[in-house]
């Protein structure tokens, strides 16, 4: 078993309101700073042991699945990494 | 000008309790999965114009020193990229 750490990026689906993105936007926007768009998103890092990093991004998308994503609103996607 | 992506990650520093993390690792715990860590974080994708990506780079690490991140408990980082 090898420790990895696999990263879970949850992000509203397009479409889905975000007002603490917008309100993030507005306050930026507020102190002098151009943008055109900003979008707010949840990371998961997560340290977990396994046999390979396939078996580790399998894990990884299943917590997604079941705990820290919401599939009617959420997109997310993993990345697997060396611990 | 050129349209970029900036990434900003927000994590809170070592040593800092973070109990949504703790509790979103204990609820993964409960239905089965095992993992030795889990830390959480907040990124912010901000689409900006800028004449090159080491401006668009600049320009995101002020908004997060001015807003995105509290440096007492934060650190973060910033990843450019094309738009």
């Amino acid at each position: 078993m090898t420790a990895y750490t696999a990263t879970v990026t949850v992000r509203l689906k397009r479409g889905v309101l975000d007002p603490e993105a917008e309100t993030t936007q507005q306050a930026l926007e507020r102190l002098g700073f151009e943008l055109s768009d900003l979008r707010a998103a949840d990371q998961f890092e997560v340290d977990l042991e396994a046999a390979d990093a396939d078996e580790a991004a399998d894990r990884a998308a299943e917590m997604a699945e079941r705990l820290l994503a919401n599939p009617t609103i959420h997109d997310y996607d993993v990345a697997v990494a060396d611990a």
